[in-house]
């Protein structure tokens, strides 16, 4: 077998993207180079897999960076880090088959070598490959770990989302009705407000350029905000703050208006009250939780499978070197639901 | 009795200091004005109350403004709000008798009547009657359950508090080293400094005004910062929040430094520490805690009684009419210890 797998994959060709320099800014494509290589040769206990799809997720910003973060930044010179669905098209490693799909960070490349380790196997069967990326995936658990476990939803309570129609935002409030909380999303066009209204179920939605972002919670919370989930920071975050309850708890899952800030970012000058509503603002990393992965992929696998929940993901044809114009889509808010690359 | 009251008290006038306008910045003393009235006559269920010891507090900056808070605001023409230690000089109220001492919040007045609500007996034979606005009181409880409640220590960490010297900060240094805490404080001068290290027992204390807090922060906390007690907001806050270490906990007290601004506040730019270290930014206010003052303020008078917690009270012999005055020794971090007028 050994031999077979020489013969074939000698010829094929690997393709890579990798960091080159650490952006200032907004990403630019001078930032990334392009690599060819002959694929390797498994060897005992290694697999070969294809990449089928790449996720784009706003945390590969932090990524890029030179700064101590819950993981180190990719190294200049290697491939671009990013979650993954891949093949496995060879195998010397018993507890994976040819023909198996299996979810894994494998970056931004055409193929990759494993050992296995933190690969976790999905099903085709079960829901669509990019599902896997994005419900069943690491924004599911996102969304599902920071709203349950830092939000602690109760009936009754209001929940405001931003980036509502982002693959995180749409799991979230989508929980929040589960729960049974009234869910306000703050999004960027109208289309993405009538999606997770009409579509999500959602009670309401605010387009953040056209309308005043306080006034509208105002009118869309008359009792005040329980639960702020929040994606994206800025001046959404300092006006949410003027208009939380007491004791609010705002899990804070990310930052995209702030990720390409150059100088200081926009810091939320109305912290104090928390202050005064004892509320809190508490950061969470989803691999904190992985030991109770497998137990919230159930649930939210049977949630889909009930039509309690819906997934949406935008799957973008472009192969790796359509890799940044892709991931800069989330930075313009183009995307809605998971944005997703097929290789 | 009620005759004799009548009599004697009529003759004797009551002083209050009122608040007249809200202060822009720090409070002037053309912000607030001096009554006398003649003292009123206890019907049946109130008591007269000679006001002994008045308490001076940061957030009483807050309280004169018109704004949403944890309290209403002091009203424009009302006598400016305060804890205060007083003694029962009349009674028509049988669960108060004369020559007994209580703590309330009976405002920067010489005399108030009361039905007794809202008032707790004290014994200047435990402590002596100032320690009853300070560690025995609500500075110490807001001490107690913000570092207990909300910065959850555990044996081994380390806890950097600031306003270190101050009422708050002097106990929450204190009760950290009895949790087996690493303690370092933050305060604004040398003797402030001595104090709490060679006096207190903290391990160290950085001097705000002439070290560099950033650098001293990493020398004196080499594993990291895993609690910070803040009193005080502004720079100090945004420094630490670089040197937090995974699952910190802030709690958030006070924002002294902020309180007298006019603009925009200081905020925290490196609020997005609290994401990638999973870390919480807590607000608390001790009221909520009131169910529990009991068992801990017993708590606390062992300690003090066995000697492994030690108190101060800086007490100013000025008078209702000094209210303001002392008051600003606090912003200019001109006290140590529990900050208090005598009447």
């Amino acid at each position: 077998m050994l031999y077979l797998y020489s013969l074939i994959f000698n010829l094929m060709m690997n393709l890579q993207c990798r960091l080159m320099h650490r952006p200032v800014g907004t990403p630019q494509s001078s930032d990334f180079s392009f690599t060819e290589e002959a694929l390797p040769t498994p060897k005992a206990g290694e697999i070969l897999l294809k990449t089928h799809y790449i996720s784009l997720d706003p945390a590969m910003r932090g990524w890029m960076n030179d700064a101590k973060s819950y993981l180190p930044p990719v190294g200049l010179g290697e491939v671009m880090r990013a979650g993954t669905i891949s093949e496995v098209i060879a195998s010397e490693n018993p507890q994976f088959a040819v023909g198996e799909f299996v979810f894994g960070s494998e970056g931004v490349q055409a193929y990759s070598l494993s050992a296995g380790k933190g690969l976790m196997k999905v099903s085709p069967a079960l829901a669509s490959l990019p599902t896997y990326l994005g419900t069943l995936g690491i924004t599911g658990l996102t969304a599902y770990f920071g709203l349950l476990r830092i939000g602690a939803p109760k009936a009754g309570e209001t929940l405001v989302v931003s980036g509502a129609a982002g693959a995180v935002g749409m799991v979230v409030g989508q929980l929040g009705k589960i729960m049974g909380c009234r869910v306000v999303g703050i999004a960027g066009d109208k289309e993405k407000c009538d999606y997770v209204v009409n579509e999500l179920g959602f009670d309401a939605c605010i387009n953040y350029k056209v309308e005043k972002v306080g006034k509208a919670l105002r009118t869309h919370c008359p009792s005040g905000i329980d639960i702020y989930f929040d994606n994206v920071g800025g001046e959404i975050l300092d006006t949410v703050l003027t208009q939380i309850n007491k004791f609010a708890r705002i899990p804070l899952c990310g930052a995209i208006s702030q990720y390409n800030a150059t100088g200081d970012i926009h810091a939320p000058k109305n912290y104090l009250s928390l202050l005064v509503n004892r509320a809190k603002l508490e950061g969470f990393i989803v691999l904190d939780y992985v030991q109770d992965y497998g137990k919230a992929i159930q649930e939210m696998a049977t949630w889909l499978a009930e039509g309690k929940l819906k997934t949406r993901e935008q799957v973008i044809s472009g192969g790796i070197r359509a890799f940044l114009p892709t991931l800069l889509m989330l930075f313009e808010g183009k995307n809605t639901g998971k944005l997703v690359l097929e290789v």
